[in-house]
């Protein structure tokens, strides 16, 4: 069960053209493109003729042609034209879904077209601003979407999942973390004071010695969370508001489920300092690369493990509140929806 | 649900040895083989022992011996020897199909085999004619069969899904088409006047001009279309039934459903000209080949858009009649076998 | 459905270290290990936490921790550590399952611990003993266990599935079985007098002419089945009980289910001359494999045709004696158990 009524991250601004763009989102077929004005269209990816994936047309003055029998197609899912016969009949059309351009992302509304508040969508201005560079990605993932949301609301795991990769302190298992409801989400984090640096952040910033590090995760349901993670020099004044000494990125993740067991998962880093330098994009991509990696495969073993409801048998544990209470908020939310 | 009691294309002759050969029909597994005359025999591929594939072992003398634990079957489907075992139970026999051997094919009946009429085979002449030559193929589509009658029953999708190899003239897309009824078919066609002639057809007939185009397809049930294609230079009086200064095709093609999602496609183009030319045969393949290629990759595009029922919402055009008309036939068998 | 109280085969014991191995039986996730004693352990392989795969984890001190979160369990599946949290919730353990070691195999007890009776676990002492060497393997196989031991009890079989690997002579598929149903188990085998010895057997006993072969099959429920197999020269007194003029081996299967149509296979030869020669085992490995796959692949072939219970339609034949008794006894074991 997915919540429909609720704005989600269908595609990197940059990955969409005026080419057809095939997706899934909460289990219908969508197809993505430009019109002749560069603006987003989102259409059901099934002609209302006879099923073929309309994302195998082509567009052309901003219009979707079918490819099998040419019936062409506006922005608005009419049909509006058809080869070789002068009328429309009733019901020639495709479903659209609203779209909104933001954030240098593409964002689509699976529900009620009606409901589509453009206000509702997440602010998120480190990725259009010029002062940051980000470095975006895209992969699809054989698991829950919510499996990832869990994930991402656990600062703790790096200990041992991504012990190799990314840990660098033992107080990161047992330090204990700080939840905070927020009307639209939940956030959640910590300050880890005096310890080594991670091996990427002491060469982003040079640091020689212990640093003050900070781990705060915010997520806005259904399927956005961002992380603020940096360091500065212990003793800096990090702690008390001053990042100055200190370097810091937005890790930027959005889940969109496909089906009960697959999702689209986009992701972006977003850093304010050597703003455009790519070898550096490059050595940070590849940075994080293996430690993601380790992330998908427990996720999709974990789906693989859950087949038959296993999670009903689950404890919970300290570090699992903030989880906790995003899932409790995403009950509230599909309850009221199905009311 | 599959029209049980009717005649379906199992094999082209040539493809039909002393060696078992293997299909699935109707969900149905199939073994075939040819006996000790020379004479088509079919059987169920599942031993009536345990089961094993009778298709992994061996015929000899025109009886097929099953590979686990040699008991010999005969063309009747009655088991007819027991290594070690004097005695044959009652019930030792395998399901045996009517089959019969015609028109260059193997036709296979899955129903009542006492309804297994043989004039009922539809009368295919130019397979075996000596003054004709015939290119047969074969493969496994990803689609139910339906769908490949729809697809063949409109001339009009050329126009797009073929307009990189096939289409010429954008009239393709628009000039009606005239739906004929037939007592046990359905027939649709046009003619094309004073059109630029196909590639294929113009290097075949050596026209430099434009030409009269006429398609012509006729459907029987279940599941055979053949293609009366051709053109003719405008003027010489093709319209009117002298075909003498042009180059036509019969385009065979023989639908048989695996399963609900899956079907054997065998094809067969047929010509009375350059008999023999072994040379020109291949290139009027390699010429069909890529225009064969875009239906498979549709057909199964749209069947894969289908799952959960979505052709129930679907519209239809001015160009569907054929398909339509085929559809209620098809509806209207199918409900007298259920009776 | 499966028998749950009883021991299967789980590993071969040079195949379980420290490292976790991650298996399925009987449809759950295990995890087995070596723990700091060299004992073996065996617990569910889904954290009680969310549901990780514990065999991505670690083995220390002979305890498993997670490499999710870190969580510590022992050897009865308690988890005996939480990072950051004191206390640990009621409920924080997943399933530990009895295993012994025993003839150099790992065994387990699917079913209710307190019923785990070690002096259950069948007598196979040329496993173990150093008057013998052994060449064990391993294989995934697509089928149902019980099709595998109903190809073990039948020795008519090898005529025809194996007539180019391993019959040397028309009497294996004609000669009459004696079935001797034991207490816990099928016993079924006969004598062939005065045969050509098959390859394998001429070339370890330095055969020149006939010979008295024997066959004898014992099953053990659920899982065990070992044949005592061999050949001595015809006259030299093997039926009546000396083989000190002959060669013999002991082929040991042991089937443990992973689903419905998916086992895991162990098998072994053990003999008692050549003892150590590694050039002669790996003959008799690759003398026996291409017989072993023509097993595998009948097998796999007969699941394949066996959905939708096509098994309830079959007859059985004289040959079927000792597998319909083990059939028989594994019926009045499942329903024992399940009232």
């Amino acid at each position: 069960m997915f919540l429909k009524n609720a704005w989600y991250a269908a595609s990197w601004s940059k990955d969409l053209t005026d080419a057809p763009l095939a997706r899934v989102f909460l289990g219908e077929p969508v197809v993505m493109f430009r019109d002749h004005d560069g603006a987003a269209v989102a259409l059901e990816d099934r002609c209302c003729h006879r099923a073929a994936p309309l994302s195998r047309g082509e567009v052309s003055a901003g219009r979707l042609r079918c490819g099998y029998h040419g019936m062409l197609f506006d922005g608005t899912g009419a049909c509006i034209e058809i080869p070789g016969q002068a009328r429309i009949p009733a019901g020639a059309r495709v479903r659209a879904y609203p779209v909104v351009e933001r954030w240098n992302m593409i964002w689509i509304w699976m529900g009620e077209p009606a409901l589509a508040d453009q206000d509702k969508i997440i602010s998120l201005p480190w990725l259009d601003d010029p002062g940051w560079t980000i470095t975006p990605g895209r992969l699809d993932l054989k698991s829950n979407y919510q499996l990832v949301i869990d994930n991402l609301l656990d600062v703790t795991h790096a200990a041992y999942l991504h012990r190799n990769t990314l840990a660098a302190d033992p107080r990161e298992a047992t330090e204990p973390t700080v939840t905070e409801p927020l009307p639209d989400g939940v956030r959640v984090g910590r300050w880890l004071l005096d310890v080594r640096p991670p091996p990427l952040f002491a060469a982003a910033g040079g640091f020689n010695e212990n640093v003050d590090r900070w781990q705060f995760v915010t997520w806005h349901p259904p399927g956005v969370v961002y992380l603020d993670v940096g360091c500065a020099r212990t003793g800096s004044g990090a702690p008390q508001g001053d990042r100055t000494q200190g370097v810091s990125f937005w890790s930027n993740h959005f889940l969109t489920p496909q089906s009960e067991t697959t999702s689209q998962y986009l992701f972006a880093f977003a850093r304010n300092f050597r703003l455009g330098d790519d070898e550096f994009s490059q050595r940070l991509f590849e940075g994080t690369r293996d430690t993601f990696l380790e992330d998908v495969e427990m996720l999709e073993a974990q789906q693989h493990n859950l087949v038959g409801g296993a999670l009903d048998r689950t404890v919970d544990l300290l570090a699992d509140t903030a989880q906790l209470q995003a899932r409790r908020m995403m009950g509230r939310l599909l309850s009221a929806e199905a009311a």
